[in-house]
Parts: structure tokens; sequence; C-alpha cells
């Protein structure tokens, strides 16, 4: 085999600190933090290979293996901490009618959140409803909001890209199997949660781009739980929508994001659930800005995320009890010393309020009671100051 | 260090369905059944880097480091899921008077079962000895034919190679360490079972090509298990034959493969053993062609494994109870889009008698009471649907 | 991204056996063993990938990105047995000012042990004060020397070198976070032990080379321990002095390492401790030479390492009981077929007194009762014979 495989890759280094703090009632406040010599500041660190291979006809293959690493102790993000293919591990088909692509590969859906953030979904500055997808919300032992295992990619997928040439227009659409082993007659189906349907994704993408607009929707469905004996399916619904528009001075960014979570039954759902008990949500928001200065680039963010139906109070009456929100204002420098290697510095903090508990990195807030009086999280500082480096 | 490294790989995708049934002896059947988007069903997905050193006078060193990798998920083959190179890890000398090699490699008694497969030991339609020596047979439990660790590769080896140019005569040996921690005094040895022998392997092939024939026998011994303390050592002693030969329009493929358990005693064996107790074994057959067809290929093989002594009745008189046997049918197409690129299809059927449990892969065959019947394994089918691309 | 990466490694494999004899006072010897073909006798087997980019104006940005394997299986070093960058892992800024690096490293301390070991830090033969400080002597569970975890190598570290051309002066620090959780009120903190202060590092080195000479002194201090509630904190402070000296026929090679376990107390230390309880160390020695012949080299070392302060007993008086101490001799040879590939074979032997428990490799000493007598460390003999090839 003719060896035509490019290796590429990012380094990125980054000095970090966080520090959270949460207060009692009484207003005692307890911070957690932490200061280190962290990875991925400005750019996930990474290396891979790719190739692509001119079939004739306009056909073409190509694979894509790109591993994820922490270059702060050289661990890969395999399960065991070794390197694993884990951010894309992909084989395509291409030609005039677009592109199949198999294996591992990003979601449609976190695409929006990711163009439309000026700080492309790392560090400190990062887009909130990224932040509240990777992790749990308070409320989710009681049916809360949940964190989104599908989220940023999916394994085991099929997917479809429109071919690039369609005037501005562009699409893509992902199929992910959740690879179950199913059970016939189906009554002998071992009574294991989330062995059945939990892992499906089903989403796409559609977007135009002319000039300097750039404008995309996404939906998707990524199922996150099953009983199978219960009859019932817990999804994440997704839909959201990214706008950039770039004023060479100054270039726009906006997007809003809406997650749901809902509960299928298969039988006649149980008297609790008539409420509307299953479908709390999380809805973020982002408005952000780049400005180019000389070799250097400002970046500016705000960005929210508001919980719906996460209490089981609001599930029964709207509004009884106050919404979780989350709220972060992040503000960035980049300086390129070359096309390949910048320096860079961000810092950022999140307020929460009712029972909100998203961080910017770090410890987690501290909530064990203080005095007898339960401490609850309230804003999460930190910043980036470090080096990225493509190869 | 200059560099002079060939990176290689194979990234392979593939659309799988697996349906394996079983019956009760009242004829109810139980289908165990998954779908999913896997990796390697014609050849297996790695990513390896190779090179040689001229030293002059026909003398060269080299080095070759392969890594297998899932890339419908991106995970590899190491131990905690990260990348390993667990598929080859070598380095070798070599001259005139052949080939040294270290390392982890594929066993001499490997190769026979790999060459005289059209299907190459991947995907539904493999060589059904190697799924039963990939995996232990229903009877395993009661001293039944047992899978080899060190079926198809071993590690911490040392193989000589003989020359290339010998008339069309090769061979290779191989001796595996098994590392295992001595005690002087013996008699403080820990009373661990597998320590002392266990691990194993030397074995040797040997072949000869010329025209369109090409012909090998090989044989082997890998130590599978030992009991310090009772004077016990347990190996599986295979020894397989292989033929193909290539008349243009249908190339011919051919094996026989004769595995055997034996438990050696160095004291005298205890009454029960001296009826044969301890010789299960597994012998697999294979009949295979392809049928070059434009720019496909057709393959198609029938693959049979029968086992021998793995019902203690049989072990005192043989012929008492009927012995497991399984049969494969499987039939595919690859059509290349180019040296490195294929479509490919295979389909596969697999009919289990007396106990033998075998699949063509996905779930295990359902074995547990209905009704208070058991359900016994029967038939297994599936299919591959993909594309191979070799770098 | 333009590739301009450099891919790089060692693949070494070794027929290596050991022999740990411990004995009883009344004389009765008990021999481990084992006998194996290993990775690494005389440099760490490796793949890496590494680039530089010159940013104009003698400043340059670059990256490092090594990784451990372990060629007779495959493995890799990671946690879980992958690949993981685990030798070197950095990103560097550097110009006529020096370099800055960051990521995991080697420390500043380890550079004198193996630049002034013959056998550089591999094989049979390595420096003994190395052995010393990667395991645990025997009397550490009663207050004795302790192995230091950051003693190779630190992840999470920020180092400054020298820039090269100061006149055959070099220097470089390191600092390595330990990326501990605090908490603020730190009454608050939980009483986890090595959780506060544990995995510091902190260090540097300086020296000198003109000509045929090359001095260089280090110093460092590895924060091993630290209970929060008790205010104590644990150390192991290392400074040492190598000299290597090339006369042409002969190479020589000294050095002398001086380690020491202390530990801390914020609070006025319990009354035990006033003796000098916590300072137990070992202090290391060797003496080498390497001699060219031909495409050859020799290769002879004695180095030995002692402990003191590791009795309880020593303590309160020293000298009132004897200190541990353990000696090494080993001779080799490397037979260069090409710069790049070489042959190599190693003896060495350690004799092992007063409790000293290191070996040359292998299993443990054997030190469990026989007929009522414990057999303590005795010497430790083996041998690797192998080959190397650099890519």
């Amino acid at each position: 085999a003719q060896s035509s495989v490019t290796m590429f890759g990012v380094v990125d280094a980054t000095l970090s600190h966080y520090a959270n703090r949460s207060e009692t009632p009484l207003g005692v406040a307890v911070t957690t933090s932490s200061t280190g010599q962290n990875s991925g500041g400005y750019a996930s660190s990474r290396l891979g290979f790719r190739g692509t291979e001119d079939l004739g006809g306009g056909a073409a293959a190509g694979f894509w293996l790109e591993a994820g690493l922490l270059n702060d102790s050289g661990a890969g993000l395999g399960a065991g901490g070794g390197l694993a293919f884990n951010r894309r591990s992909t084989i395509s088909l291409s030609g005039v009618l677009g592109e199949i692509r198999l294996g591992r590969d990003y979601t449609p859906t976190f695409w929006n959140d990711a163009v439309a953030d000026p700080f492309t979904s790392n560090g400190v500055g990062i887009n909130l409803i990224a932040t509240a997808s990777g992790f749990n919300s308070p409320g989710q032992v009681a049916n809360g909001f949940q964190g989104n295992p599908n989220y940023l990619r999916a394994s085991n997928s099929v997917g479809y890209f429109l071919p690039p040439n369609l005037g501005g227009f562009y699409g893509q659409v992902m199929y992910a199997f959740n690879e179950a082993n199913k059970y016939d007659p189906g009554g002998l189906t071992p009574d294991v949660p989330n062995s059945q349907r939990a892992g499906r994704y089903v989403g796409g993408r559609f977007g135009y781009t002319k000039g300097p607009l750039d404008v995309a929707v996404a939906g998707g469905r990524s199922t996150i739980g099953d009983k199978f004996f219960a009859g019932t399916t817990s999804v994440i619904d997704i839909w959201n929508v990214a706008v950039t528009y770039d004023f060479d001075l100054v270039k726009l960014f906006g997007e809003y994001s809406n997650n749901k979570t809902k509960t299928f039954f298969s039988a006649i759902p149980p008297l609790p659930n008539a409420f509307g008990f299953t479908s709390p949500g999380a809805n973020g928001a982002l408005i952000g800005a780049t400005v180019p200065v000389g070799p250097g680039l400002i970046r500016v963010v705000y960005t929210e995320v508001k919980y719906n139906n996460v209490a089981a109070l609001n599930q029964v009456i709207p509004g009884l009890a106050p919404n979780p929100k989350s709220e972060k204002l992040a503000l960035g420098y980049v300086h390129n010393l070359s096309k390949r290697t910048a320096l860079y510095g961000t810092v950022a903090r999140i307020d929460n309020t009712n029972g909100a508990d998203l961080t910017v990195g770090g410890p987690a807030f501290y909530t064990k009671a203080v005095n007898g009086s339960v401490p609850v999280p309230h804003s999460s500082t930190g910043y980036d100051v470090g080096i990225r480096h493509v190869f």
C-alpha cells in the first residue's frame, strides 16, 4: 500500500485557574478552586491521520482518524487513558451526489453550537449550552434536564452530506445505531434498563452561506434511556439556529438552542405524568463578536442557559417555582505569531441563579451543609492563558 | 534519527446484521439479533508504522508496529480501549540465511487458517475453525474443547523465517515465552494455577509454492493451563494443511485443521483420566473458491467444525454421545473501485447440531429455560455490506 | 494545516534473564527468576511525532509527542495499556532568551542520573539510584525512604531552558503543578491525604561543557505526601552532580546523588519526631567507563545506593542499626551494525546488605518465612542480549 497519509494535529497548552463560589442563604460563601497547566484552552489538542483517493469521475474515497490528547500529561482520551480516535474515525465515499460517511463523527446538532461560538467550543469562554449538555443539571435527580451522551459526537453512524456546489446551500443528515441486542419473542428480553433503544441518534442540519452571511438550522433526537418492560423511551430533542455575519471590522455571532427531554409511553402513561412531568428542558442563547486587531483577534461573548420544567412543582402548574438560569460573560484575545502558532488569553464569569450549577471549569461547587445551612451554586470565574500550535 | 517510516493502514466499515436462533426440544424458537455499523467486514481496520534499513551485504534491519482499531467508535484494541500495537510489534534482522524476528506476531499455525480462507479470516464468512478457536465451545465446562489464547498471535516470541529464494520452499518457526516467575526450591512456588507453564507457544510452518499452486503444513503446541502442585499441564496441539490452486477463471481453496486439547500428568494420572478424559478436540475443514468477474470477485465457502470427545460419555466409550458439529455456507462479492478501495457484501449461515454453538457474529444464543424447556443453539445467519479502504 | 511532522522512534527487543536470591539467617537460599523476551534493554522503545516552526527573528514554536511502548507485546504505557505520550508531551516557544516548555517532560534532577550512566538508564546495568527512586525500599513501612512518583518525569509542568550559546554553560528550571482542588474556607477541605500538596515538583539543573568535559549539578523537591488537617507535608529533596570526561580511548562517568525524605509540620511536631524521625534517605554513587572498540563499545559500571535513617532506631541515635546498602557491577558490549541498528549484551549483579532489596529486574525477592525463618534479600543477577533499532 503506497502511503498517502497526512498527519496533522494541534498541541495547545494553557495555564488555567477556576474558582467556583457557592453561598448559603445566610450569605456564607464557600469557594472551590484549582490552578494548573491544562490542554486545549483555545483548540482541542489532537493527532490525526487522513487521506483521500481519487476514484475518477469526480468520485473519491477518504478516511479520517483523529485522536484527542491531553498534552499536559500525554494521556489519550480512550476509555483507559490511551490514544483512541475518539474525535473522528470515518471512511467516506463522495461524488457529484454528495458524500456518504460511516463511523464516529460530530452530530449535526452540535455544529451550530460550535460555529456560532467565537470561542469555538473550547476553554473558559465556551458556549453555555455545550456546558449544560455535557453535564447533568442539579435538578436531574428530580426528573431534571439531563446531559446528552451523543451531544458532541456519535459512534456507529451513517451520514450523508450534500455536495458542495449548491449555490451556497449545504446540509447533512446522520443516523447512529445503538447496536442493541434484540430478543424474539420480545418477552425474553432481559430487564436491563437502557439496553434496547438508548444510544440512538438521528439528526440533520441545513444552511446557507453567501458572502459575509452564514445561517444554519439543525434538529436531532438523541435516545438517552429506555425501559423495555415499562414501555418507556426517553429522548432529548434538540433544534437550534446559528447565524454569523462578517462585517470585516467585526464579525457577529448568534445562536438559539432548544433542548427538551421527553419520555414516551407505549402504554397509557401513569397519572403523574399527565401534567407534562417528563419534559424538562434547557434553552441556550449566545451573542458574540470577534474584532480583528492587526495579527490579533478580540473575542467577546454573552451566553446563557435557561432551564424549564426541572422542578416537579412547575410540571403541575408552570411558573410556580423559579427556573434555574446561568449567564456567562467571556472576553478573550488571540495573538497570532503565525498562521499555525498563537498566544491567547480568556477570562470568563458565570452567574448561576435558582439552582443552576454550571461552571467555567475546575472542581464542583461545594454543596454540603455548613453549620446546618446548605450553600447553593453561585458564581464561577476562570481564565486561560496559553499557546496553540497547529501542525 | 532520519525518519524512514512508512505509515499504512486499513479503514473498513460495514453495516452488519446477525440473527442467532436457538430451539427448545418442543420446537419453540428464540432468536437473538443485532444490527449495527461495525468495523472490518472485509479486512481488519488498522494503523501501522514500519521501516527497513539496508545494513549492506544482503543484511537488513526492520521494524513493524501495527495497531488494530475499531473505526465505528474510534477505539483501539489495547486492554483499556486505547491504541496498542496488538496486531504486530516486531523487530527483525534478516540476511541470506533468513530472518530472525522478535516480539508479537502471528503464530505459524494461524497462517493456514487465513490463506486458505477466501474471506481471509474476516466478517461473517470467516473460516469456522477460527471461530471455534477464538471462543469456548459449549462443552467447555465439562472438559470440552477450549479456545486458544495464542491461536492468532503470540507475544514475547522469537521467530525464524527461511530466506525467500529456496525454489518455492518457504518456512518459519516460532517460540513464545510465557515469562513466568520461577521459584527455587520449587516447593515455594505459590499455588496459583496457570502461573508456571501456561502461555508458552511453539510451532512451525513449511510450504511450497510454484505457479498456481501453494501448499503448506503447520503444527504447533499452545500451553493453555497448568497446576504446579498437581503436576498437570494442558496444551492445545494443532496441525493443519492448506492448499490453494489458481486456475485463473477460478481459484480453489482447501484446508484441514486438527486441534486437540491434552492434559499431561507428571505423576500417575488419576483413574477417570485413564479413559482419554483429557483429549477433547475440534477439527475444521474448508473448501472454497473465488471467481474474478471484471473488477469484482465472487467468493464462496463451505466450512465446518466437528468436535470430538467433548462429552464425558464419549471419553469412556467413544461414539456413545453424538458429537457437536457446525457447518457454514458463505457467499460474497467484492467490487473493486480501485486497488485500494472496494465495496463488498457477504451473507453467511451456520447450522449447529448436537450442542455446537458457533455464530457468524452478534449476541450469544439464548439458552435459558423457556416454559421449563431449554433452547439449544440452532442456526446463525448474518450479512456484511461495507467499504474497505487501504492506505 | 500543512504537515511538517517528523516521526521517530526506537524498537529494542531483548532476551533477558533475572535471578533474585534471598537467604535465611540459617543460610537457606530461595531464588526467584524469570526469562523472557522483553523490550528496551539498551534504549526504551518508543514512537514519537515532533516538529518545529520558524517564527522569524530567531524565534520558533515546537511540539514533541513521544509514546513509550513494549514491543514484546505491542502494549502502550498509558494507564490502560494503550499508547499515550507518557515519555514526553510538550509545546515550546524558543528564542534568543531561551525556551519556555509546557507539558509532560523529564525532571531536571533525573538528567544527571542518566547522562552519567554508561547504560543510559536502561536494562540490567542501570544506575542504582534510578532503581531505588522508582521503587519503595524495604524500610518504607517503618518511615523508610520512599520512591518518588515524579522521579523521572512530571506532568503539568512549566519549564525554562537557557539559550544554547552561553559559552558552554547550560541550564533549566521546572515547576510542575499538582492541580489540587482548594477549599476556602480551608476548614471545609475533605480529609483526604495527599490531595492538597502532593504531586508538586520544583527543580533545576545547571552545567558546563567544553571539549571532553561535561559537568552538571541539579537540585529539586518533589512533594510526595500531605495531610491537610495534621498540617504535614512530605517531600523528597534531591541534589546530584554528574561528570563525564572523554579521553577518546576511554570515556569516564561519575555521579553522586543525595536523596532525603523530609516531613514538615505546620504546627509543633509531635515528640518522637524531634529526633529527626522524618528524614530517611538514599544516596547513590556511580563510576563507570566506556571504551570504543572499532564499531563497538565496552561499557562498565560500579554503582551503589546507601540508605540512611531508614531504621527507627537510627533516628534516635544514629549508627545504632546497620544501614541497608546495595552495590552493583555491570559489564556490557554494544556492537553497532550501523548508526541506527546495534546488537548488545549486558550482565549485572547486585549485592544487597542489611535489608536493601534492589534487583536488576524480574520477580521480587522471596521474603516469606521458610521453616520459621525469614529469608532476606541477598543478590540479584541478570543479563540482556538484544537488538536496538532507531528510526
